[in-house]
C-alpha cells in the first residue's frame, strides 16, 4: 500500500496552522481595504507566452509547465523526439505554465481588463505562486504573495501611503520591523558621478558590507572588481555615509549636486519623508543606499522590510516600476507596489509567539453526548446558539465521558456543557469553565450572553 | 506586440466579482465555524500517485499534469520516445499533477496526519481544483469546491447537521431550495428486491422519468434495458411513489419488508427526518430515490440541492462514505460531507440579483487632492479615520475635479471629501452624499461618527 505524501516543497495546513495564517492574511486584508485596495484573483495557469521570459533564464527554468493534454506526442516528428532536448520539447509540448508571482499576472490582468478598470487603480492579490525551486529551510515551491499595487498615478503619495500601509500592518501584528528605503535614481546618480554607470550592483554590494569587514577591506574589494582609484576617491563619502536620514541626504546633496537624476531621486525620497513626518510611524524608517532590489524593473523608491531582532531575510518589499504592462503592449502605466512575504512573517510570528491567545474562529462550546433522549433536548439549543453565531457542537457519539472530554482538551474548546437526567428535570445546562475547571447551571435562555 | 489572453475554461476576478464571491465564502463559512468545522488546505499539486485511479479512466484523461523539470526526456529511450504513446509518456514524464477535487486529498491528508488530528474530525476546505474538460458554460477548467466533511464517526446526527447547514447557509443567501434526500442503502435494497442488483443506476433513470414521460414509457424502457417482467411488476409501486416524506416511507416499509439493507436504509431516513422535526428547516426537505449521484462511492445518505425556480443543475452534493481513506492504507474511517458548488451559486444570486447593496470592502470616503497644502491637511485626518476602521482614500493627484468626481462614481463610493481653502480656515470637511447630493460641513472630530 503506498505511503501517502505530498510533493517536495509543499505543505498540508493543519486547522491549528490555517487559524494562524488566516489571522495573518485578515490583518494584512483590513489594512489593504482601510487604504481603499480592491482585491483581484487571477488564474493558477497561465498562458506560457505570458510568462517566459519575464523572469530572465532563471525564470524561466523554475516555471512549472503542463503538460498539454490529449495526444501531446503527435505533433512531433522523429528526428524533434529523438534530439532529446528538453528545453525545445517542452516549449512545443506545454502552452501552460504554473504563476511564477503576481506581478506579471496583474500586468497581463490590467492590459487585458483596461477597459473593465478605472485608473488609478489600487489593487491588492493574495495568492500561491510556484516555483520550481530548490527546496529548502524557509523557501518552499507552493508559496503565497499578498502583493499590493496602486498603478495609473506618479504621485509619490502613494509611496507614502505604502510606507504608512507597512508600518500598520506590522504595528497589528505587534513585532517591530526595520523599513528600509532606496531610490532607483540615487543609486543611477553615484554610479554615473563615479564614471561606473555599469557598476552600480558592485557598489551597493560593496557598501552593504562597509558595516561588517570595514572600510579598508570594502575599498580593496572595489579594486578587485576593477573600479579606478578616482571612482573610489569620489564614492568615498558616500561609503562613510551615517547619521540619520536628514544628514544623509545633506551630504548626498552636497557629493551629488552634478547629477541631476540623483537630485531628483533625494527631492523624492525627501518629499516621502516631509509628508510621512505630518504623521509619525511606529516602526524606524531608514534610507539605506545599500538596498539593491529589484534593479531590473524599479525606477524610483525601493523599499524593504526587516524584522527587528530576528535572524531572517527581507519580510516585505516592493518599489516604483514605470512601466509594468510595456511588454504586453499598453505603455505608460507606472506603478508602485509592496509585497508581503506570508510565509517568512508566519515563520517570525512562530518564533515570536505572537497570535492572539482566543481563537476567532475555533469551537466555542462542545455539549456532552449523553444518549437519544438527551440529544432530543439538546438539538434546539444548539440550534439557537448557532442561530445567534456561537460556534458550537454536539459530540455525535453517546462515548464515553473520558473520550468526549479529551476530544474538548484536544480542540482547546473552552466550555463544555453537560445536559443530564438532572439538568433536563431542572430545565438548565451545566457549562464546564474548561481553564478554571469550575461548573455552573445555566438556564437555557441566558446561555447565549456567556459567549457573545 | 501579443494581445494577452488567459487559459481557455479559466477566469480573472475583477474586484466588483471577487466582492460577491468572497460574500458567498464568508457566508459558507460563517455557517461552517457556528457548527465547528475547521479549515485546512491541502497543495495545488499532488503526487500523480495520489490522484491517478481514484476518478475512473475518464477522471484520469482529465487531470492536469505537470511536466518534470529539468532534463525530463533523459530517462526515456529511442525506442519509447518513437512509440509516441502519449499516455504512457506522460506517466514517466510527469511525477505531479493538480488537484481534481478537494476529496482524494482530503483522505491522503488524513492518512498522512492521523497522529495530527482528533477524530471525529470536522474540516473544511475551499480551495480551487483543476480538470482538463471541455469547457462550456457553467463549467470551467478551473473552478472552486467548499468542502465540509466529519470523518470518524457513524452516527447519523452528522447527516442531521449537515442538512441544517445547507438549510442555514441558503437561507442565509436568500433563495429556497430543494434539499433531497436520498440513501444507498435503500436502492440497494430496492434492486436486490426485484433481482436485478446489477441495474440500480437503469432504475433511477427510468424513475426519474416518470413525471416527465409517464409511467407507460418508463415500463418501456425498463424493459428494453432487459429488466424482466416480474421485476417490473414488482417495481410498480415504488415508480408509484408520492406524497409526502412519511407517505413514501410508509409504502417503501411494506414493499421492501423483506429487505433488511433497504430497511436499515428507511431507518437512516426516518431517523434524519424525526431530529430535523425537532428544529425545523426553512426550506423544503424531500425523499427523493432517483438521486443517484456517487453510487461508486457512498453508502448511507445521499443529499443533492436545487435552487427552486432557476435552471440550473445541482448547487450542492454529498453523502456517506465508509471508506474514505482505505485506498490511502487506513481502513475503518467512515465519513460523511458535502460540497458547495461556489460557481453556481455565484451565477444562481447574480441571475436573482441577491447581493446586498452595501459593500463590506469597497472604500467609504474618497478625499478630494486639491494640491499639496490641502493634501498636508488630509494627511492626519485620512491616517485618523483608517486608524479607526474607515475605509478612506485620498485623490493621489491634483488631477481635474472632474476626473476626481468621476472616480467616485466609477468605483461606489458613497461619500466624497472637499478640504479646500475655506475649509481649512474653518477647520472642518465639507462631505458630499453621493447618493442624495446634499452636502455639509463636519467638524474633524465628528467625521468618525459618519462611518460608525
Amino acid at each position: 500500500m503506498q505511503k501517502p505524501s505530498i510533493p517536495k516543497g509543499t505543505r498540508d495546513f493543519l486547522p491549528h496552522e490555517m487559524e494562524r495564517r488566516n489571522y495573518i492574511f485578515e490583518t494584512i486584508k483590513s489594512v489593504f481595504h482601510s487604504f481603499g485596495f480592491r482585491q483581484i484573483e487571477t488564474p493558477a495557469m497561465e498562458n506560457l507566452s505570458t510568462l517566459t521570459g519575464k523572469y530572465g533564464d532563471e525564470g524561466d527554468k523554475l516555471l512549472f509547465r503542463i503538460l498539454n493534454s490529449g495526444d501531446c506526442l503527435a505533433k512531433f516528428t522523429d528526428e524533434e523526439l529523438l534530439a532529446k532536448n528538453s528545453a525545445s520539447f517542452a516549449a512545443k509540448a506545454c502552452d501552460r505554465g504554473l504563476r511564477y508571482d503576481l506581478t506579471v499576472p496583474f500586468a497581463r490582468f490590467v492590459v487585458q481588463h483596461r477597459n473593465e478598470i478605472t485608473l488609478p487603480f489600487r489593487r491588492y492579490q493574495i495568492q500561491p505562486v510556484w516555483r520550481a525551486d530548490r527546496p529548502q529551510k524557509g523557501r518552499y515551491r507552493e508559496f503565497f504573495q499578498c502583493d499590493a499595487d496602486m498603478i495609473g498615478s506618479d504621485s509619490l503619495l502613494n509611496e507614502v501611503e505604502l510606507t504608512q500601509i507597512i508600518d500598520t500592518v506590522f504595528t497589528k501584528l505587534g513585532f517591530p520591523v526595520r523599513i528600509l528605503l532606496n531610490n532607483r535614481k540615487i543609486l543611477t546618480g553615484i554610479a554615473e558621478y563615479i564614471g561606473h554607470a555599469d557598476k552600480i550592483i558592485d557598489i551597493t554590494v560593496a557598501m552593504d558590507k562597509t558595516d561588517k569587514i570595514g572600510l579598508d577591506k570594502v575599498v580593496e574589494e572595489l579594486k578587485e572588481r576593477e573600479i579606478s582609484d578616482a571612482a573610489i576617491e569620489k564614492l568615498m563619502p558616500i561609503l562613510r555615509l551615517s547619521g540619520g536620514n536628514r544628514e544623509k541626504i545633506a551630504v548626498l546633496r552636497e557629493v551629488l549636486a552634478e547629477s541631476s537624476t540623483a537630485i531628483r531621486g533625494l527631492d523624492e525620497v525627501e518629499f516621502i519623508l516631509d509628508k510621512l513626518a505630518l504623521t509619525p510611524l511606529k516602526n524606524e524608517l531608514e534610507l539605506n543606499l545599500t538596498l539593491a532590489r529589484g534593479l531590473d524593473y524599479y525606477t524610483g523608491a525601493i523599499f524593504e522590510v526587516k524584522a527587528v531582532g530576528v535572524e531572517m531575510g527581507s519580510i516585505t518589499g516592493g518599489g516604483r516600476y514605470d512601466n509594468l504592462t510595456g511588454v504586453f503592449g499598453l505603455d505608460n502605466i507606472s506603478g508602485v507596489g509592496i509585497s508581503f512575504g506570508a510565509d517568512r512573517i508566519y515563520d517570525v510570528l512562530n518564533m515570536l509567539d505572537l497570535y492572539p491567545k482566543e481563537s476567532a474562529r475555533g469551537t466555542q462550546l462542545l455539549f456532552i453526548n449523553f444518549g437519544e433522549k438527551e440529544v432530543d433536548a439538546v438539538l434546539p439549543v444548539l440550534n439557537m446558539l448557532r442561530m445567534q453565531g456561537v460556534r458550537t457542537e454536539l459530540y455525535p457519539d453517546a462515548a464515553k465521558m473520558k473520550k468526549q472530554m479529551s476530544y474538548a482538551d484536544d480542540l482547546n474548546i473552552p466550555f463544555v456543557a453537560f445536559v443530564g437526567t438532572k439538568e433536563l428535570e431542572n430545565g438548565v445546562v451545566n457549562i464546564k469553565d474548561m481553564k478554571s475547571g469550575e461548573q455552573k447551571d445555566y438556564p437555557m435562555d441566558e446561555l447565549v450572553k456567556l459567549f457573545l
